[in-house]
């Protein structure tokens, strides 16, 4: 049998998901790939994403794959599964790719948004999507913070105490800090990412931006290797993955 | 006792409520927000709005007003009531006016605002608040299509043939469509509109835009007064209440 390795460019709306990864009784953005490709192929699968993300973390654009021995053409993949998957996924392209390409240990950057609306009162369409802060921030402090962040560091400091992963060295590429109307974004781009890493970024950034930390701190953070120094883990839903590129 | 008349300007995403009007068992923003003011003045009270919108449509900036016995300072309205609604609705500002200041009658200008993604896939994002439309639009012809409807006209064949009211002669200010990444806006000011007008209209100029109906068909229209020559009724969840005027 010919096994051919299919590649998904999925977008998604995390507010009402436990997360990417499979758990029983959740409802799971793998669990109802899986359920919808399933019913395609009536074969049960499982599918490689690039990475997980939480409860409440949003995908502009995720990458999964699977291999099949199924003849569907790759071009009707999009619409056999779009019409099957819940409306808060949705699958935006499907390639064919060579049998050994691998979603997660191939990827080259992974790039996050993380987005702040940053007014007195909430905006109601954004409520899902963003972190609603109402206080003053000083966003030039938190533009020269963030550059702190880039290149290779150990960033023990800004991820979960829990975690159990012993190399934590990583290499963020770029960091940057904008403004959009009420919204400020932070965009963050590196070869890969620690658990909870962007959001615990995103806590310490505020805290410059409030002035209740300095740079540096934040300096002193990287040789200090203290998770408990840093900003508070910011709020899932302002988190997006935005892109990955292999 | 010293009544005084509370504006308050609020927005909502229209997706979970039956509309704005009151019902009995349906979740509605007019519920609601009586609700939460009940709560506050402990007294049941009636609000007024500038009027109703349907099932699915959102609002970006709606006006309301009720009149109490409260000496709640006005400051604290916005607050207090954010606090007891849920988060599909949030008051932006509450101010105190003139006795005979009435939120229907009063309105100089209503501006609603349409939009369409037009694209192969719908925008996960975007899914509750555009009309998913994959197939390509001319907008050239759509914006001179949509500069027809400005000025006095009878809408008769641009509003729901339910519709008992008599007079449906409406004036429109401006009329405008625009395109922002791979979203098709139309943008329309009146000193009011009949039911399901704008939806009607942008139903309409979908027609044009994708070449089933032509100018001169637009101009027979305002001639005929016949709802069922005009195009669908572009679903509630792509229209948004804008702003009102006073």
């Amino acid at each position: 049998m010919n096994v051919r390795n299919i590649k998904l460019e999925i977008s998604y709306d995390g507010t009402n998901f436990h997360g990417f990864q499979i758990q029983p009784d959740q409802r799971t953005i793998q669990g109802e790939l899986q359920k919808a490709i399933g019913m395609i192929i009536k074969q049960q699968i499982k599918i490689t994403a690039s990475g997980r993300t939480d409860t409440g973390v949003h995908a502009r654009k995720q990458v999964c794959n699977f291999h099949t021995e199924s003849r569907i053409p790759v071009e009707k993949w999009v619409d056999a599964l779009n019409s099957l998957l819940p409306e808060d996924i949705v699958v935006k392209s499907a390639t064919e790719m060579p049998f050994e390409f691998h979603s997660r240990f191939d990827v080259k950057k992974k790039i996050y948004r993380y987005s702040i609306y940053n007014d007195r009162v909430v905006d109601v369409f954004r409520r899902n999507y963003t972190w609603h802060y109402p206080y003053s921030l000083d966003i030039e402090t938190m533009k020269k913070a963030s550059q702190l962040f880039i290149g290779e560091h150990d960033f023990t400091s800004f991820s979960s105490a829990k975690s159990e992963i012993e190399n934590r060295t990583r290499t963020i590429y770029e960091a940057e800090i904008g403004k959009i109307g009420n919204e400020i974004y932070f965009q963050i781009s590196g070869n890969g990412f620690l658990y909870n890493m962007v959001r615990i970024i995103m806590g310490t950034l505020v805290e410059v931006g409030s002035g209740k930390m300095s740079l540096e701190d934040i300096r002193s953070l990287f040789r200090e290797k203290n998770r408990s120094m840093a900003g508070i883990t910011a709020p899932a839903k302002g988190l997006t993955l935005w892109d990955v590129e292999y």
